[in-house]
């Protein structure tokens, strides 16, 4: 039997349009799709109706024996000869173990392709109206997870060089260790008028966004019941969220709306409704027989 | 007259793949189509036929008064009742000016959205193999323009940070300057026996890398006839290349196909060569009458 392929794609941070082409192609062809828990309904329902799909979501505080699992049904599912699309919300790159599950399919003999997805850390913050550059305020940017939390011991991340760093700051996945990451930066030299966006939900219509800066921001942000999934942001561009926000002024933003229809005709409505910020609930229509 | 509104779409780095699905079907809708230097013909054949195309492409030394002429071709056409797609590659907010145009038209009053894009900084790495984390290995990472010359009076980033940080540097559009960027950061404390990869037309069929190190990749680059537009990451993740290459690893990587069928009929099999790394190149049959 000829050996299958996997196909590594990332499904973008949550507002199903942002998918790539190539990567709708491969999910629409694919015999066996193994997904994240960020990855949307609407992308899924993008699968042939033949497809298997393998829901494999690692809760953010699972244990980490789990990825072993995960690399063994792709490789299982590839020496059965299948097309396998492996999907991540966000980019496979970008914090998302995808090179792990490479180098397992590698050590096996196993063919892959990577298809990049758009990263929340880019993506969440410009849904927000805030650019990670512009040209005179931010010449660069770092993206960083909360995971790694400052204060503990086993750190991989230099916050002294963070702190010093003039380009905009991306954390990804850090509401939690936002505290620490604030103290961090403030106690190696970050001036506390810093300004900050943090955003929940990036991208979908649930998008919740507080604005302040590295002094304001953990006290806004509880006021505001943020918690976790959150994009934050740390640099002079957060605060042209005032003046660039657009997502979240639309009429439609953040409205539920009932789409009365069967799947197959709710599609073309409920991604217009999408694209407007509202939250499209497909209801099928029930057939009253006579 | 109503006024129209700007969709500010990121074309993605060069495969006409890694447009967005969202970014594919405002384009299919545009009146008018401003669009830059790096985006795909592929990309372009997404438009309406009666979608007016306007090329403003700037070359990398062109002059900065340049970027007034297009912010005014956007007002004018949104004023005028368009929809007007402005599309740019990579992401419009990565070094993309994206942000300039649209406090241009935030200053006229014009609507506008925001389309993310694939960006090179994540994509170019992914297609060589290369993650921008892993990890373990890189907890974080860093982009930056080679057009921010460490050696010139105004830079704007702080290289001593740069050099401590141990997370994975990702310099875009920067070969000119990548002698002097290896200068400051061995100077700066970075060991010279860091890995390096320079990925040069990234994600298309010319797609070409050289790996290295902060020592020997200029050398190594220059006699590889490396030049423009090239992406460079520097960190331990960059000598993956070596086990998790695919892209260029295809038979038909980098071979012209030439594909004799008419416009619409090539689409499928050109696509197809070109998933594969393949330059197809279409040669529309001639119908010879009798």
């Amino acid at each position: 039997m000829t050996k299958g392929k996997v196909y590594l794609i990332g499904a973008g941070p949550g507002d199903p349009g942002l998918l790539t082409l190539k990567g709708a192609d491969l999910l629409s062809k694919a015999d066996v799709i193994v997904y994240d828990r960020l990855v949307s309904p609407e992308t899924i329902r993008l699968a042939s109706p033949s497809a298997q799909l393998v829901f494999m979501g690692k809760e953010p505080e699972a244990p980490g024996v789990f990825q072993e699992e995960i690399n063994k049904a792709l490789v299982e599912a590839a020496e059965a000869g299948k097309m396998v699309v492996r999907l991540k919300g966000g980019d496979p790159f970008v914090f998302g173990r995808g090179s792990e599950e490479l180098l397992a399919l590698k050590d096996k003999g196993i063919l892959f392709e990577v298809v990049p997805g758009i990263t929340s850390a880019i993506a969440a913050p410009a849904y927000a109206g805030v650019p990670v550059t512009h040209r005179g305020i931010a010449a660069g940017f770092t993206v960083v997870t909360g995971s790694e939390d400052p204060e503990k011991l086993n750190t991989e991340l230099d916050w002294p060089a963070l702190a010093k760093n003039p380009g905009t700051l991306v954390v990804l996945m850090g509401w939690r260790s936002l505290p620490s990451i604030v103290r961090s930066l403030i106690a190696n030299g970050k001036s506390p008028k810093t300004p900050v966006t943090a955003i929940q939900w990036g991208t979908l219509p649930r998008q919740k966004t507080v604005t302040g800066t590295l002094e304001t921001i953990i006290e806004r942000g509880t006021a505001a019941c943020i918690s976790s999934p959150v994009v934050t942001v740390i640099g002079k561009t957060a605060e042209m969220h005032g003046a660039l926000r657009w997502f979240d002024t639309s009429p439609l933003f953040g409205k539920n709306v009932l789409v009365p229809r069967s799947r197959n005709q709710a599609g073309i409505l409920s991604s217009l409704l999408r694209e407007h910020g509202a939250n499209a609930i497909e209801l099928p229509l029930i057939e009253v027989l006579p």
